[in-house]
């Protein structure tokens, strides 16, 4: 039995060229190779990971094996890797064609991205200039996760309309970008920003957005009938959106100050979240006729909390400060879900798959701009002037900073990181535009059909009441007005 | 095309008004901004999440950063939320059309529910007098967590027939009435109850089934249509059952002492959760033709053994006592499922959706119960005289306290717990049915169409097989005897 | 309505007994009973778990109970957790009608064995010959846990052909020869073998084959309409494959050494994973008309990283050393799934429903010896002297083997496990054929139907197409050349 999508292409004409079969492998074996090459040159042990630990503890006076930064780390580092996994990949699972692609390209994009990550952030933070060296522990693998993150937010604004070649393409450029941003920003500017509001959510939602808007499609309405949910695929998404949800406060705290400073960052971003959640429900039930809610806020606006507290979370911002900006950005992101998505679309040519625009570009900037202003107003007599010193980091150079200077940067990190997804989310979007990548048509996005071996017999029932349609039409020509149906 | 739902309610005649586009926001707005108030003026961090960390370290001649309270507790805060939000959410949603009120008001109670738990536990248990605040770090989080608990699993017994608006109202009482009969069970009568058998599943479960009763809906036969399971959503629901199983030692351990406390009351849960897997299985295969088995009773009578060791599993009960808690309480709840639930819902007019009689109210109680046998028959043999001690915290006022006495203070605390649940569940059921609610009516009940946007092309096999039935229906009419329809 | 499964077997004749109304919870009930009893006889806490560790902390000047061995390996025990039944119960929801058996089967399984393992490897490792008794902490519970995987692994050979009572007497069998094994290999010659892929994986796997062999069924082509997944039954897979890619770190390091040994292990599980995620994906588009990937490689050969690094993850391979090891196992899966599960099917009358073969008997072997030429690689000049001898336990009466001859005891190893797997296999696959253990009849295979309630209205679509079908067949009869059917 042929299935509805070879029909439906036929009757829009010959298909675009799909095929991946010599670019996907070739892609994948070229860079692996590369990662193994330059890993070999590169990478080894950091000091609590290698079998010299036992002499490092004692020269250190390390008491206890607990002390490894292991212990401080792990548990949370477990918690991004499933919100990399398991939370990105099935939040995007939400289409009713789209679920492997949006789960399996997911998966693909990471486990590829991680490794060069950990070789860009090396080379900028921990490259040891005697040995030549890069150094990796636990906390090298959270931020390579984090470093994921950026671009599997752009692969967002993306979802259904890139093949996995470009999907790859996409996070090549993103990590690299993503380096060279966060060593600006982190290193040169001496930001924090521990949760990425800046460096991971503000940055990877605008070069998803510039992405989408140099690949704009005319025609995309030519895949309308794979564009929506079906019950069930909106439950998948909501595995995504809860692990998402429940871990960010992991997300947040992974690699703040040891002690307090996970400790805090924990609690504000639990708060955010909540407190997102309640304005997102009622934004939600006031949009819509009778009150009815929308599965597309619950599944992402709940979110922004998480991403709005990426900056500030491990200041003293307090926890009513986390509550009141969970509950603005939770009805700024619903509202973008409600009129700016469409705006977008409508009037800037920009399709936006997973509405990155109202999770991660504008929470993420307006978390930088929390982030700067609560550090500006710290002073010492609510952290002490100990504890300011830790939490900013006025440590060598910038031993003298105040933090108003400190807000100031803040703010500029934020410009940063805009700047950087704009401009190369720009060009890496014309790179994809050259006709080598073997991109779905126009009336093929949002399809599984292209890049997946389907099983036989699908459940989806689009193309099973169209056959029933199809019958009762054939009925109704046969035995005419014996019996009216109720085509209802 | 009109959907299935519409068509049916025109059927049956006007629906009831569940327009909740006014009061669910309102509820949320209302409340989200009292939170934000009442935060401001009451809660802080605690010296823990606080800057001053460093330095109350250095008075406390603390060694490392890793004595932080957050160490010992956040990988189990991070069990317990995903039992909360996961865990609790996907159990509920068994349901053919009902998953996403099953996950979606599950994730809306808790958010709402927590802030308000953090505020209702602050002010019982960590006010400080002196400043008028109360400060908060991870096991304030736990707490609250544990909090909603309650509320979720009362949800459990209502689920399909409240509004969001009302579920609200039962987070809200639930919450307060939690805080209430913990103060009087923990603090006043001295009880430990580090699971919560008795605080949490005893108290969440008769308060579900007491509003539950007071809510009986004597047409609610009209709403069998959608009251039932499909394939794939029995197959969701299980990914709430096996975190709720997996983390079940977390939850119970989260909040008991350091070292021996939390690794002990881990080892007893785990034993007799896998204790009343089998015995399950065994009553689930014994009732069926065939010996087949019931995926209600897998969900979720292979947790009671979790329930059931929620106050005991702190104690030194011994592995095998475990094992033998687990044993007695997989039967007891499996025969609950087969039996008493039914005999509720005919004799009593209680309708129990998701089964909280079995799974909560009746081990929870035991749970007590057991919890009150192996407090008293505690001895300095077992367990060293600075162990009694500590495990039952035999200090203070409380120093000369035997653990006879502490059994008999274990009992009347179930008692407490029950009498709260029945009693706090009566009066607010009797709030919720003011007709202000927009509550679904009795043929609309379990289906998500109420209160959600549905996808439009629906993969829910019903209404498909329904419009096939007419069709052969209307062709019998025309082509008479020729041929007979197998409608087996 | 009959669903389509009893008019099929009513077709192919009488069925065959599958009543398991009496044998399961005979089995059930006896074995937990037994149990208890032997928990009663051997098991108690061990002086971490016990109320005397306040005691015990002080005479051996234990600073703070953060050392208590839970805080190092809870949060690695509780991802182990995970794995085994999400994890291994995900993975094997992948066929469109066994989706219950899959994840309920593996639930009753690894809740069975768990506790006969604790005795098992309590017997061999921890039984104090002055008590009589076994002490057990949380290494005990991820020892259990990990002794449960050798007959997950075998069941998923099985899956779909064999009742759930056999599943237990491999799970009984299993946990036996598993405890055995892992004592000559890790205490008699001494191996290391952190992650299991010589006493795990290898076993395990070779363990299902053999029984899979022995159960061969001709006719299973009877079953062929249940042998295939649809849409959402891959999707489920996914979550059990995504949960065990992302806590296969924790999987390998769990019992590994404190501090650098379970830093590094987890590094390199890390990285081996992310390696093979990209290989396979290479090789399952090369294999495919058009480039199209097969989510039956994406959910396994992914995996294979962790599997081929469970034995040298712990030892100083260096991370590209990682990486090359998943990058060639990434491939040999691959291979595996594409050409030799058809082959050992068509061949050696081998039908290994979940492709073990490729995903742990193959990769857990080469692990094995990956393993044996890592450590026989290693040199004082890279593990330090100190180093060398913590991480391959040169101590007592090894204290001098060298580097090279522990090579040789690990292939030894490996070669142990394989011809425990095969032997005991045979062994109890003859045990699995006499005709009381009511197996499912080969034109019942891959169904729910057989051993569990099943929801009336299925969304499986086979069925309603089927139905369809028949519905235009005898249109036709009637309405005869008056319009021709699009049956595509």
């Amino acid at each position: 039995m042929g299935n509805c999508c070879d029909r439906a292409a036929s009757f829009f004409g010959p298909q675009k060229n799909t095929n991946v079969r010599v670019g996907l492998p070739a892609v994948c074996f070229v860079w692996q190779i590369a990662m193994v090459v330059l890993f070999g040159v590169f990478i080894r042990y950091d000091e609590e990971s290698d079998t010299h630990w036992v002499e490092f503890r004692r020269e250190n006076n390390i008491t206890s094996d607990i002390e490894n930064d292991f212990y401080f780390r792990y548990p949370s580092f477990q918690d991004v890797h499933v919100m990399i996994f398991v939370g990105f990949g099935f939040l995007m699972t939400f289409l009713k064609r789209y679920s492997y692609g949006g789960v399996g390209f997911n998966f693909l994009i990471a486990a590829f991205g991680l490794q060069w990550a950990l070789l860009m952030q090396g080379w900028f933070h921990s490259l040891n200039p005697e040995t030549g060296k890069i150094t990796i522990g636990v906390e090298s693998l959270i931020n390579a996760d984090f470093c994921c993150a950026g671009s599997l937010i752009a692969f967002g604004a993306l979802l259904g309309k890139v093949s996995p070649v470009q999907t790859l393409v996409v996070a090549l450029f993103g990590v690299t970008l993503f380096a060279v941003e966060e060593y600006i920003i982190l290193d040169l500017l001496h930001c924090r920003d521990a949760g990425g509001s800046m460096v991971i959510h503000c940055f990877g939602g605008y070069y998803g957005l510039a992405i989408s808007w140099v690949l704009y499609r005319p025609n995309l309405h030519l895949s309308k009938r794979f564009h929506g949910a079906v019950y069930h695929s909106d439950l998948f998404a909501m595995i995504g959106t809860l692990y998402l949800w429940m871990y960010w406060p992991s997300f947040n705290s992974a690699i703040t100050d040891h002690g307090d400073g996970q400790h805090r960052t924990a609690i504000n971003t639990y708060l955010a979240l909540a407190s997102s959640v309640l304005t997102t429900v009622a934004i939600s039930s006031m949009s819509k006729k009778g009150g009815k809610l929308d599965m597309v806020h619950i599944q992402n606006a709940t979110l922004a909390g998480g991403v709005a507290m990426g900056t500030a979370a491990e200041f003293m911002i307090q926890p009513y400060g986390a509550l009141i900006v969970g509950f603005c950005v939770g009805i700024i992101s619903t509202f973008g879900y409600l009129f700016v998505t469409p705006f977008l679309e409508k009037y800037l040519k920009l399709q936006d798959t997973c509405g990155v625009h109202n999770l991660h570009a504008v929470p993420g900037m307006l978390g930088g701009f929390i982030g700067a202003i609560t550090a500006a107003a710290a002073t010492e007599a609510v952290y002490g002037a100990e504890g300011l010193r830790n939490t900013f980091d006025f440590e060598g150079e910038f031993e003298n900073r105040t933090p108003g200077t400190q807000g100031g940067f803040q703010a500029a990190g934020t410009c940063v990181s805009i700047a950087f997804g704009l401009v190369g989310g720009v060009c890496v979007g014309f790179i994809l535009r050259f006709p080598i990548w073997a991109d779905p048509g126009d009336d093929n996005c949002f399809d599984d059909e292209v890049y997946w071996e389907l099983p036989e017999d699908e459940e989806i029932v689009p193309p099973v009441l169209e056959y029933n349609n199809h019958m009762i039409h054939k009925h109704q020509e046969i035995s005419e007005s014996n019996f009216s149906v109720d085509q209802s």
